[in-house]
């Protein structure tokens, strides 16, 4: 078991590597080996990977190397080794998105994202863990920090392969707290950038979803999200990530930020508030203005319409997967969990009425947002109701679906929103990593990320 | 080679076969049994089906029949014969998607729409041929009144299965033309839906494009559109198809329509401007105020908008398209026709920047739209450029790509617009089929099949 601090733990970073190998003192070959060194290390514990491919790696490593020494690098990610998480299609993986199901699958093709990272030189290593179909059911993964507790979930290993020092970026999805969650259990920077920003590839089955970058660093994250939306844009018909330039966005110091609670607050560990609320007290004496739900009505109108935030999701998703779970029912019930025959359940009870109704709730929601557009520059709040809980702890159950990866209620909200959120990890509780979530206005990505740079750099670190 | 008539053409029609089947004269088996041995009679030079399923259409068929014995059909629709445009998934039949790439592609489940319409009752005959992807190289479809024409495309088969009378009804799918532009050859009954208002299942490349129903009059058209939103609905995040009842809307007779020219004016064969010009005439007689652009400057800052509505088209689906077709280009070039090639190049050179800009101009289509929603009940037009063209003069190319089914261009400022069109099949020039298209405002779809209904009803049928 390892004592998180947030003052001390260092993840991997690739963007610093950069100029020594456009110096020759250090190739992405080099960097890749110490990579899988502590895989070797450290995944027989983890878990983390669905599928390993060194072999493919060392020789992306290889040809990422002669560009550099070429003097000719495709992008800034150029030999970064990277973790896709096993949703998302690759032409020389497997993609059994931690079903029985997809035993074996084989598309053989990229997904767009994929597609976009090859072409910027990034290393593929592998496929990281995820829970069933990105849902409520579990896979192997265990805490790098503490392998009694999990990672977070369903993106687990791309966020367990940060904390892990495995890898310094990788490839998660989100549809209620799939990247935030994980990211904030593992101390990763995250961005889950607003609804259709980053290209979904064959995955567009869900109206609230998005891929996200887990990262050690601002600046890696960032990059990652950048060289996908140059080359393959957001979903159809989206305009896909705004970036001014190339570069990370330095740090803003934003003029008035506001709390956002969610309806996890009362869910959030007692010590994970202190924690907030001393990063509050903290942003506060910078000169930032930072207004609560009971000071602005329009900001008590936004919780007041995100307080069933957990149950829209679900039924929405619910909704927009049953045509394609039934396929999976005629075929093969046999390979799906319990947890997913009750999702199943539920989307076939539900109507187009219904499912009407609710997408009327989340545009009420996301005007909501909109209204304090004018009235704060983003949003801060708690990536998580706490630390990665222990075995038992797991925050409960909602409609026969188990949170075993943990309560993804502080996400809900986000993910109904459509909205950037940047996770900064700068807090701890339990010796045990807890995010800062910073939250913005749709297509705001790149301020939201300059703001979460401004507090990682002017707020000492907490640990409780 | 037949002389169509609009006054004596008599397509298969399903609804009125329904009170035979419940008075117990008539059987779904014997109604199938008709169509198939129609097929075995006309498939031979027609080509209309990339697969038949003869043996899984009759057990479908008897199920019904047992089901209508017993006085409890699953819908209107049970029994009814159907093929399915082999862009989409069936799990009892290969998915080839008029590709040679897909040769043998048998991907094991039902498409949305699939399931919705074997949950009705739905007979699923077979997979009806359409072009490489739905794009512009051509299937071997000849065209049932003169087998010299093309019977258009991309869903070629699904138009010419009613014009052979093989089928009462099939579904179509429409990036550019390829629903309207079939049916208008063929006289078929056809809905291009509202964007996203019928469930794309895993086929949600594209932000501009829908699937359609082709049929042999209004009733069944819109019973098919209706049982397949009632159970599936739309797009993940779109409300679907909107329906105040099950039954057929009745003829709704407008008191104001637009001519919409489109950017296809100019490419239209002068008899099918005549003949649009009597169906006007005729119209007006009965009272109907219906304006022209030099009427009206928002009809005509509409027109204006909708002028490059085909290039916009051919960007925004290249650039949406690009990283899948990379897939193929990867995997089996040679699979690809050059018309495919061309259009992924095209792909490649677009920047997410003009991306935006084509989206922006969408846009500014979908506005100036929406500013005469309260100025019209409709707008009325051409549902192709003439009939059904002879080999070498098809509409010449755009950008390498050959029209070979047709020219999509009297098609792409519904398609752009995202909004309803119904052909009605009372034209006839060169004793071929002509379409009267009737488009309407976004979601107004159950309105603007009342109109086209109406239109059916009081016109006399036009033949030039």
């Amino acid at each position: 078991m390892t004592h998180y601090s947030p003052a001390s733990f260092k993840p991997l970073t690739f963007h610093d590597a950069v100029p020594r190998f456009l110096a020759g003192r250090e190739t992405p070959r080099d960097y890749l080996e110490a990579c899988l060194a502590t895989i070797a290390a450290r995944e027989p514990e983890v878990m983390a990977f669905a599928f390993l491919n060194a072999a493919g790696a060392r020789e992306a490593a290889d040809a990422a190397t002669a560009r550099y020494r070429a003097g000719a690098p495709l992008s800034p990610i150029d030999g970064m080794p990277m973790g896709i998480k096993d949703l998302i299609e690759t032409r020389d993986m497997p993609t059994e998105m931690g079903s029985a199901f997809y035993k074996g699958n084989r598309p053989g093709r990229d997904s767009a994202l994929v597609q976009a990272l090859r072409a910027a030189g990034a290393v593929i290593v592998g496929k990281t863990v995820t829970t069933e179909l990105g849902m409520s059911h579990p896979g192997p993964t265990r805490h790098p920090f503490d392998l009694r507790r999990t990672p977070g979930g369903s993106s687990s290993g791309s966020g367990a392969v940060i904390s892990a020092r495995m890898l310094p970026a990788a490839i998660g999805t989100q549809v209620l707290g799939s990247v935030i969650r994980p990211a904030s259990f593992n101390a990763n920077w995250a961005l889950k950038p607003t609804q259709g920003a980053l290209n979904r590839g064959e995955r567009q089955g869900y109206s609230q979803s998005t891929v996200g970058v887990h990262a050690g660093c601002a600046e890696d994250m960032w990059a990652v999200a950048v060289e996908i939306a140059k080359r393959v844009g957001g979903d159809p018909g989206e305009p896909g990530l705004y970036f001014t330039g190339e570069a990370t966005p330095p740090p803003f110091k934003p003029r008035r930020l506001a709390v956002l609670e969610t309806e996890g607050w009362p869910e959030a560990e007692p010590r994970a508030i202190a924690a907030l609320e001393q990063a509050i007290a903290a942003i506060r004496a910078e000169g930032v203005t930072v207004i609560r739900r009971a000071d602005h009505p329009l900001l008590e109108a936004l919780e007041q319409r995100l307080l069933d935030a957990m149950a829209l999701a679900r039924d929405v998703c619910a909704y927009e997967s049953a045509w394609s779970v039934a396929n999976m029912m005629a075929k093969n019930p046999d390979a799906l969990s319990d947890s997913l025959k009750g999702r199943f359940e539920l989307g076939c009870s539900i109507t187009l009425e219904q499912y009407r109704m609710r997408l009327l709730q989340r545009e009420d929601m996301r005007r909501a947002q909109a209204a304090l557009a004018g009235e704060v520059d983003g949003f801060i709040g708690l990536a998580a109701c706490g630390p990665a809980p222990l075995p038992g702890d797991t925050g409960g159950s909602t409609n026969r679906i188990l949170h075993t990866t943990g309560n993804p209620i502080m996400n809900t909200a986000s993910s109904g929103l459509g909205c950037p959120v940047v996770t900064v990890p700068i807090m701890a509780v339990e010796a045990m990593p807890l995010g800062l979530a910073v939250t913005g206005q749709p297509h705001q990505d790149e301020r939201t990320a300059a703001i979460a740079r401004w507090i990682a750099a002017t707020i000492p670190p907490i640990s409780l």
